[in-house]
């Protein structure tokens, strides 16, 4: 039966390991001492649930219920400097939700610890090689910020591998998360079922002026960069009004500008242009927009634009079936204190739907704040969100794949 | 009489102490070897003048004109990445209309030519100290980007060094320089006599909002600070349009955001807000209504706005005799080839003005090129300017101090 207070202890337990010292935060990145000794405390958790440990090349590490199961789960890594329940939270309701079923006879439920998730090496690194996004070869190759390989540091688990884990004994896979935003918390509701998450577009934009004086060059013989980043932000603000939804963003994060000095006409700026939408038509249509925006800026201003390569992701639709229990879940553990919503953030299930059918489930982020020591969410919320994960599992037993 | 050829052999001659070998640019940098050795020749060309040579603590050159004189001149150091006629062609100018006075005995012109005009270690640091804004023991505490102290630095002319030289003697200072602009370049021009010394103000204005998660924060909870900067532009612009002229500039020319990151919405952006203009109470106009929009896009937004200390110079009128013999001049040498203009850049005679009246002269930039190893100008508009100062210095005989 679903022991709230068991779950919270464990919960608990997970942030002693790599424990910041400020608030409740965690230093326990990939592969790090912290991480490789919470895992093993987790294989223990797992074994003592009565599910079979298994641990792949990578650092992923599940706990195996016999037969076709649901899985469960998030990742247990951390950011640099990482708040307690971003991927745990994910974790321990799985493994509590998964003790449970075992305890009453429940549907089986497997859980999982994916690795890297926070990108110490790659992007969600852990699950893309299990998807089969990224090869192990390539990821091995992978570096981290200070010149390690992926390769050398995942030799700090080695003594736990067991081998590869079929995916194909999982039906499906649902991932709860905090909502690593404000939504939430700002209307003062618990439980955010997940719609889709979102598809990601990044392009790094060039203008092109001439650098020049500032003191003897008159405003009228000006090409400067700054100025047409400033008019293309206005431009883009207005042309997308009536192309976005209000889930829609769109951000310039990062400008350089060269020469960046107080009396000099900056001749060149350089920027960040990201995008995120549900709607791959959408992510289109905008791009189609920053593009001819611009084009337009430069020509009306005499200058140059030049664009970086585009990356992205395209958008992952939650799962209709899950997606379903989930709902039916909130409605009775949290009426009207509930919503629909796109993850605006990228997870582990965006690459496990390479797999499987997936859904999300976001308790609310106390103002926003996550990938900060500060990030927290009120117990009676992490509780809530358990329940509703418990009963979508119990009540989308009998399957979703033919 | 004037000699156009010994004019240029000499300023030719000048460009080969710390030749770059990148076109005609020089590395000539305040006190270094190549610095000192230029003066050590300027010295000895003085001397061939008829001149008495002085040598401040700074290492300002005079070569000196007996009784009341003329000063003519500018400064021989350079930018690290310098043109051969920035400051060159005053200083060698000088030379020239002092020699053809002696030889034709025309009025008393005295030359020099100012240490550290480009601020190696301050800001016109040689006139600043002799004209009295800047006291010796200051600018010797002063520091390059290296660390290296200007009293270290000047110990390298220390061998030069006569004394202090009594700025009473002197009943005015022309001084001739290049646009650094594109203004003549582009009309054709030749000559243009400075008006005014054009006042500037600077100051560091810093938003601050809500750094977020770019993909997780609706646009409706963002406090984004770039996003306040490019309002605050638009407006600005908007504002200004009845309160400029065509000569004033404003600049703003470095940006810095943090986190300056593609995923993160800016929570802070620092910017440089700088703006010239020759009217001191347009000037304080302008800084009203930049304070005024900068709390009105904070306020709009919801975010805050910070200033930082405000610098800045005054405008400096030309004296009104000097440059009346200018025009006169120009308009005999150059008819419809000349202009009035007012000066965008800072200059030798800015302090110079603090102890007698000041008039400048200038020749084109082609390009409007300066402070790169590009910068250059036609011989035969080089040679128009010597004529034009020849001739205004013949005509204002007399003298304007009372």
């Amino acid at each position: 039966m679903l022991n709230p207070e068991r779950f919270l202890a464990d919960l608990h337990h997970l942030r002693s390991f790599g424990a910041s010292g400020v608030g409740k935060g965690v230093v326990r990145p990939a592969y790090s001492d912290a991480d490789v000794a919470a895992r093993t405390w987790l294989a223990g958790r797992m074994r003592d649930a009565g599910l079979r440990v298994a641990c792949d090349e990578m650092g992923n590490l599940f706990g195996l219920a016999d037969g076709p199961s649901l899985l469960l789960g998030s990742h247990s890594d951390s950011q640099p400097e990482g708040g307690w329940l971003d991927g745990a939270l994910g974790v321990i309701s799985a493994l509590e939700v998964a003790r449970a079923a075992k305890e009453s006879g429940g549907p089986p439920v497997s859980v999982v610890s994916f690795q890297d998730e926070e990108g110490r090496f790659g992007v969600t690194t852990g699950s893309a090689v299990w998807s089969g996004q990224l090869s192990l070869a390539d990821a091995d190759g992978l570096q981290d910020h200070s010149g390690m390989p992926l390769a050398e540091a995942r030799g700090a688990m080695r003594h736990l591998v067991t081998g590869p884990v079929d995916s194909a004994q999982f039906r499906g896979f649902i991932e709860m998360h905090i909502e690593q935003g404000p939504a939430l918390d700002t209307a003062g509701e618990q439980i955010g079922v997940v719609t889709d998450i979102v598809g990601i577009r990044d392009m790094n934009i060039t203008f092109t002026g001439q650098q020049n004086h500032a003191g003897t060059t008159p405003m009228h013989l000006r090409q400067d960069a700054f100025q047409a980043v400033s008019a293309f932000n206005t431009t883009l603000n207005y042309r997308f009004r009536n192309v976005v939804t209000p889930q829609t963003v769109w951000t310039i994060g990062h400008i350089s500008l060269h020469p960046n000095a107080s009396s000099i006409v900056p001749g060149r700026a350089v920027f960040s242009m990201q995008w995120r939408d549900a709607d791959q038509d959408r992510l289109a249509r905008m791009e189609e927009i920053i593009r001819d925006t611009a084009q337009a800026t430069a020509g009306d201003l005499g200058m140059q634009v030049s664009f970086g390569r585009l990356l992205g992701l395209d958008p992952v639709a939650m799962d209709s079936t899950l997606r379903g229990a989930l709902e039916q879940a909130a409605g009775t553990v949290a009426p009207d204190r509930w919503r629909r919503m796109p993850s605006g953030a990228l997870h582990d299930a965006t690459n496990v739907s390479r797999l499987m059918p997936v859904a999300m489930l976001f308790v609310p982020s106390i103002g926003g704040i996550s990938h900060a020591f500060e990030e927290d969410t009120a117990e009676v919320d992490l509780v809530a969100g358990l329940r509703v994960l418990d009963a979508a599992v119990r009540n989308s037993a009998g399957g979703t794949r033919g």
